[in-house]
Order: C-alpha cells, then structure tokens, then sequence
C-alpha cells in the first residue's frame, strides 16, 4: 500500500503557488485545493491572465515602467509635461506618485538604488539610459523621489553629481512628517529633517 | 492627461489574483508585479500548472478524492484493505488521515456535513453514494472521521442510524486530549470527552 498523497497535478500546483512573494506552504496547498474544487475558482482564467502577462508586458524600453508594446503608456501620452522627470526606483513606485494627480510629467525607473555590499553599482542599474535621455530630452526640471533612507540618499547623491551639468533643475521630494502623524510618533531622524526643511507660514 | 495606472494585462492578472482565498488587494498587487518582472519568477509554468488541474483532476466517482482519471489511486490501490471505510468531511481531510500512515482502508469524502442552517441537507452530501457503496461493498468497519463539533457529530449519527443495518461494525475517531497538551491548557468539554473514554492502563 502506497500512502496517498495529492494527485501529480495539484503537487504541481502546489509547488508553483509555494514559489510565490507570502505564500506559505500551507496557504499554496490551501489555495490550490480551493482552485481545483471551488465553484467560484477560475483557474483558467487565472491562467490566460499570466500568460498574457508573460506574453504581453515588458519593461518600457524609455523609462523601464511597465508597457504593453515598446513604450509605456505614460511615455506615449502626449499630454504629459516633456520638461518634467521624476527619477524612481522601481516601476511599481510610480503607481502611488500617479495616484496623488499631483505630477503631470514623465518618468524613469532606475530598477533598484546603489547598493555596494549588495554589488549593485551604477552598471546594475538603468543609470546610463537616464544619463543618455537626458542629454537626448532637455528636461527643465529633474525631480528624485527614491526611498529615505542611506541607499537612497546616496543614489540620489550619485546621480545629481553626474546631472548638475545637464542644464536641468534638480529636486528632490521633500522629507519630514507623514500626513496624520504626532510629533510624539515620529523618530528623530524624521523631526530632524522635518526642522531642517521647515517652510515660512 | 491621464493618470497611468498598471497595464490591461497586469490589472487583468491582479484581479484573478484577489479572488484566491487569503490573499487581499495589496498581495495580489505585490504577487503580479513579482510575476512581471522577477527573474525567479515563472508565470508560464504556473498556468501551465493551472490548466492541468483544471483540465485532469476531477472527484474520484467512487470516494470523491482528487482523482486524474474516473478513480482515485486510492481507490485503485489493489493493496488497501477493501474491508475498511474510512468516512471523511473533505477530500484534504485524507492527507493528515494518510500523513499518520496508520490507516490502510479506503475513504469516503461527504463534501461536507449536514448544516440546517446553511441548507445542507443529505441530497447536498455524497451520503446517497455513501449508502450505495456499502450495500454494494460488504465493509467489516466503518469508521467516521468527521469534525468533533456539533454539525459534524450530527453528521455522524445521521450516518449511524442508517447504516447501523449493513451489518459493518460502525466506529468513530477517539475524542480527547490532543497530544502534548497539558489538562491545564485543555477546554472543559475536551476534558470531559477525555474523561468519558478513558481506557484502561
């Protein structure tokens, strides 16, 4: 007597889901149980969706974002400012910038930030196509919205350095207190930044 | 301008993904950006993974378990001891009854148990096919493995009542203290269960 297990194509299934960001063993066995039995499972469906996926997106060959074709959808609108570039560091960071409505320009997507211990240097990123398309475009202004912290910081440094000469003003995004956040709340560093960039009232 | 927002394709694959149990909006965004564009990411062999299950993995006609063909390989098990039934809510519920190695009968999955309240009655139950197969079967011993809560004991004597005839010893999974569990740390109706089977030493 063989000690039953699932059958080959729900392992299967199994050790695919297992390979995916948060899901746990238990939660892939979960899931593909309730895709293979539940009434509301659309595992057909699911599947066409990662097949196009596969098929259709790839990386903006301008500004790295997302795009079903060669360029994205933000670098083929015409009615986007062409002297504005919001430098990011992954494409998924500009889906909360686009989300505020509150910047109407362009954007590139570095892919990452300089990280030397972790041997990503300037090679590793999309630095030599943000240097080259801002030679190409002229952009009046340059606006760095990569992470608070050290790598970031130092990305940016790194970046402005190789970008003062270019002709464009260089910002970037202000650092202080979160919307909705106490000064009891916040760390030090924050306060610190926070005072550092006070605005006249 | 419009504000951008992630490819059709992404979107379309996003939403497939909020309808898995356990993963919300945030997840299923994180899981389809990783599929997009993680190197260790493989969205073909996952839907290629979908597809089989969807296409091959039907209910065991005998027992209800995952089968690829009209029966399960438990069923199909020439070595399992065809005397012994083993009467479960739901095909998972087989694994951990396998995992213990301990059982080597073949099983019967109801799809659940009868709930009033939800409008499960004996009709929305594999229990017609239950009766029939132990008419036809001739089992020594039937043994119900159904959960240790009021629906599932309703569920059991429902089942003992009508097949108390067939002439199969009829037993039930022991009720008590699960192991490594100090009495201190033990529910009062799991105590009393205890208490009520104990067994000689």
């Amino acid at each position: 007597m063989q000690t039953a297990q699932f059958p080959g194509p729900i392992l299967q299934l199994v050790n695919e889901l297992r390979r995916l960001p948060g899901i746990g063993p238990r939660s892939a066995e979960r899931i593909a149980v309730w895709l293979v039995q539940s009434p509301d499972a659309r595992p057909k469906e699911l599947a066409a969706a990662l097949t196009e996926c596969a098929d259709l997106i790839r990386p903006c060959i301008e500004c790295g974002y997302f795009a079903e074709g060669e360029r994205c959808a933000i670098c083929l609108d015409p009615n986007r400012d062409p002297g504005l570039l919001c430098v990011v560091e992954q494409p998924t960071d500009i889906i909360p910038v686009e989300r505020t409505g509150s910047f109407r320009g362009r954007y590139h997507c570095l892919g990452g930030r300089l990280s030397p211990l972790d041997h990503i240097g300037p090679e590793e990123l999309r630095i030599d196509s943000l240097f080259e398309r801002v030679r190409r475009a002229q952009f009046q202004e340059i606006i760095f919205a990569l992470s608070a912290d050290v790598e970031g910081e130092a990305t940016t440094n790194y970046l402005v350095e190789h970008l003062r000469a270019s002709g464009a003003k260089l910002t970037r995004i202000a650092q202080g207190m979160p919307a909705g956040i106490g000064i009891e709340n916040a760390d030090e560093l924050t306060i610190t930044r926070a005072l550092t960039g006070r605005t006249s009232v």
